[in-house]
């Protein structure tokens, strides 16, 4: 592509609205043009880095089996409420976009496509023999985001690959995920980026098992914890972690209260009382609906609300209790509540790091005072179940081997889920077995967010200067410079390399522009592509091309036979 | 790809909702499936030959020196009333889906796209040195139509090439458009089809010249006049003819006032006086939003409503007038209405065939009377100006070289419009010109329905058993049917083959189900792809493999090595 094809789509300036560098490189750069909120012109040059991501995911996608397909954008409202989805994506989430035909007709737009795909799938399976399949597609999706933000990566408008597929059973099922899995790992490597794949909180989705593919970026939003020992690595919802509460020999001692005045942090408990955090209880209390609940973790650690959120449902409004409703509920202000002589309406859950404390330290439930030496059985009566409620950090132990866990970033840019039959009994997706029974199909599902991912590879790869794109997703794998070229022999030299270049195979970004030498380099680094080639009148003189990589300070004077080897080989 | 890796799709039966011969074989034969009213979910072996279509056009584009971007599909409000589109195209046409964000942001889905590209070039271009710039994608468009219909014909949703090109003034954007001209004509002739280009009308879209190419096929929805002799042909919308009245030396006659009771069509009338049709003026009456007017044209011709319409602004309601209104507005029954005398509210409007008439027969705005030697000057005042409003008709007279126009029927795949200054003056998209001048940019634009296009090329090319597609756009080139396949010496030499023909890039859709052979192949002829391959253990005791062409009616006994040589070829 020549650049005098296109207006200067580049900024001088940083735009004001971006917050992360991706977000602002992708707008300096030209890639992409906000039209309103959330919502996104793909240019020229970028869009080049969209389809080649595309179709390193459709190779990969063929080649592991999968069947291409295009499913409407356009849904109507009668799927959704097959699957009972329509009044939580369109009222209660709100995130799905909806409206009225003039046939009063409702539509939504595809935020993903299960009922879409179950529908067609439904009719033409019949028998075991018509499974597996597998489709995917590679098309637009819709989110009505409260807050979009960050560029790409939470948009109202975006391009995803979505695939589902059928199976007979569990065990088909799960030889299908781990073969996206593979794919998936092999799609990231050819995109040319640092990845992880990690354990993932299959969230509203359900379904019983999923992991994240992250594209590591020190900005990125999500927190991974991986073992420095062993394979494990989850997404820090998910993210579990060894019991390191030690097993007490300490005799059970009497229970006292201790006036505990203004204190309201663990810190502060542990200041006045001279008890380690970690021998006490912290309480946290939740609304969930509109029924009280209260969590208590050990006083050193912290609730991971995901996994908590996970102990319901998935329907319920989950919030943080108000003061006022503590002390209506306990009569005490929240930093003096426990779980000894507790409200009983309150329901309770422990976290497992509770199990083994002995004469711990808990509040008393009325205001300004703790009790010490509290002890299970004696005073509070074992529950049922200790459960898995708490937020791993940095430093905490491998859960497989006991290394050690360290915290990196990340964006998220594929996940896989084990579906089971949600959608197929729902919706009924069913198939006779080899003795005629009908059985309904277990899905799985794999996407992959197109353009996020190539936001998340500027993300991980740029500097002060601009973009840095790996080469496999590059727009462009060399960028010609012709600097000077009202003078007729760059300009002819230029054309010339330009069209060998092309007949070669080699993408090339041609700067053929009347534009100054400085504005030609700042734009060549701005847009990143791996190989910059200069024509001037003064390499021209020495018979050379001037060779730099954006990767690398120094440029090189090469001959024009040894570039076209170069590039060539 | 495999059958085994899809169920089963083709149908045995055909589906009763289907009311062309294109839409039933794209159902049949499990190329497309209904979702909703007008909305299809593209199946794995059809989407394959939207890819080809869409590569054949991105391909020819990017020759003609368009870049390819892509625009969002969801549009805010704002930009469609900067045009001034929004009310029409929401409240009067209802045309264009539209809804009310969570922020109570309205948006539309994208119908078109004009609104969005300009928007876009209007904040890069400044100067006459950033043009000319010629933007296209190939993307999804919707339209909430009145009746979806004729399957992908007319649907709510559909994929679309849309092109725009900005350019300085008209004589660089009739290059441009002239460039996208020869594109087209090369776009259609690498998809295989027999194809007309055609001068069109413009339409509510405006500007001032416009063609469109013909898929052709003898149900197509549209008509088509060409010239047996020379190049022209146009859409019957379009269409002009010479003017055949001859000029007559006849004396003028006296006006006299004949009994015509119980007349009502220009035959009777003939049949009754004696008097040819063509030496007599038929009138029709139509309502223009709420004004009253009245068209005449030569007794044995017909109106062309397009050309009635374009006679106004594009944004009135045209409706013929109810008997009631023209007993009221008249005196008299429509049959009897004529120009002498007839009320002055009522607006007239003439063909040009009416120009060269003398002595002739009108009515007499009077019930069951006609006047009979009317003439011009005389009678009837001579009107400012005769417009064009004639249907023309096969046997009619080429307006260029008197040539006879033919008849023929097509279906629109294509359409390009010099479209002017009307988006850029409205949105103020404009540059600078070399003296520092403020000018609107003239643009061109340029859509192909890629997913009409795919079902137009089946209305062009079937036959009673199924679809025979070009071999450019068929989704395989060949179709690879392994008969009893449970014989493993079948199976081996049918997937050898298959991963040979894989490798040599030959795409190849390879029956390896469990099917009956009847079954497999009339599924072969349903789908149609232009080779079948056929192993069978028959064939193999002989070494050899059956090869048909789609299009021709033996098969032939051929060995391996001759099978791979014609392919390769």
């Amino acid at each position: 592509m020549k650049l005098s094809q296109l207006p200067k789509f580049t900024l001088k300036e940083n735009p004001r609205e971006a917050t992360t560098a991706s977000h602002r490189l992708l707008l300096r750069a030209g890639m992409i043009r906000q039209i309103g909120s959330g919502i996104f012109a793909y240019l020229p040059v970028f869009y080049r880095t969209v389809r080649k991501i595309e179709n390193i995911v459709r190779n990969e996608m063929d080649k592991a089996g999968a069947c291409e397909l295009k499913l409407p954008i356009l849904q109507p409202k009668e799927l959704w409420e097959e699957s009972g989805r329509w009044t939580r994506y369109t009222e209660i989430d709100g995130i799905m976009y909806h409206m009225v035909g003039r046939r009063e007709n409702e539509l939504c737009l595809a935020p993903t496509a299960e009922e879409m795909v179950v529908d067609v799938t439904r009719h033409a399976v019949n028998s075991y023999k018509d499974l597996p399949v597998n489709f995917y597609q590679i098309a637009e999706k819709f989110r009505d985001e409260i807050r979009p933000r960050f560029g790409l990566m939470r948009g109202s408008e975006f391009t995803m690959k979505d695939g589902y597929s059928f199976d007979v059973d569990e065990a088909k099922m799960s030889e299908t995920y781990e073969k996206m899995r593979v794919a998936y790992n092999e799609i990231f490597k050819k995109c040319g980026l640092r990845f992880k794949m990690v354990q993932a909180d299959s969230g509203a989705i359900g379904g019983s098992g999923s992991a994240e593919f992250m594209v590591l970026a020190n900005e990125g939003e999500d927190t991974i914890l991986s073992c420095d020992t062993c394979d494990y690595a989850a997404n820090v919802e998910k993210a579990t972690t060894l019991n390191d509460t030690p097993k007490s020999e300490e005799k059970i001692k009497k229970m006292k209260v201790l006036d505990t005045p203004n204190v309201g942090t663990m810190d502060e408990l542990e200041k006045l009382t001279g008890k380690p955090k970690n021998q006490g209880m912290k309480t946290v209390l939740y609304m969930v609906d509109s029924r009280p609940v209260a969590v208590f973790i050990r006083g050193d650690l912290d609730i991971n609300e995901t996994k908590f959120a996970n102990l319901f449902g998935g329907n319920e409004f989950i919030r943080p209790m108000t003061d006022k409703e503590v002390r209506d509920l306990t009569g005490a202000e929240p930093g003096s509540i426990g779980p000894h002589e507790l409200n009983e309406k309150i329901r309770v859950y422990f976290d497992k790091s509770t199990q083994n404390l002995v004469n711990f330290l808990v509040g008393a439930n009325e205001t300004g005072k703790h009790k010490d030496n509290v002890n299970w059985e004696r005073d509070i009566a074992l529950p049922d179940e200790f459960h898995d409620l708490r937020l791993v950090r940095q430093g905490d132990r491998c859960p497989y081997c006991q290394g050690k866990l360290e915290e990196s970033h990340g964006i998220e840019v594929g996940h896989i889920f084990k579906l089971g039959t949600k959608y197929s009994e729902a919706m009924k997706c069913v198939y006779k077995d080899e003795k005629g029974v009908e059985k309904p199909c277990q899905m799985g599902c794999y996407g992959i967010g197109i353009t996020r991912l190539a936001q998340a590879s500027v993300e991980q790869n740029h500097d002060e200067k601009g973009i840095v794109w790996p080469e496999e997703i590059a727009p462009f794998r060399v960028h010609l410079v012709a600097l000077k070229n009202e003078d007729a022999s760059v300009r002819e030299f230029a054309d010339k390399l330009y069209a060998d270049l092309e007949k070669m195979g080699i993408d090339t970004l041609y700067d053929d522009t009347a534009h100054m030498a400085g504005e030609k380099f700042a734009d060549a680094d701005l847009i990143g592509c791996p190989i910059r080639l200069t024509v001037s009148p003064r390499n021209l003189a020495e018979h050379k091309i001037e060779w730099k990589m954006r990767t690398e300070a120094e440029a090189q004077l090469l001959d024009h036979e040894t570039v076209l080897a170069r590039l060539g080989a």
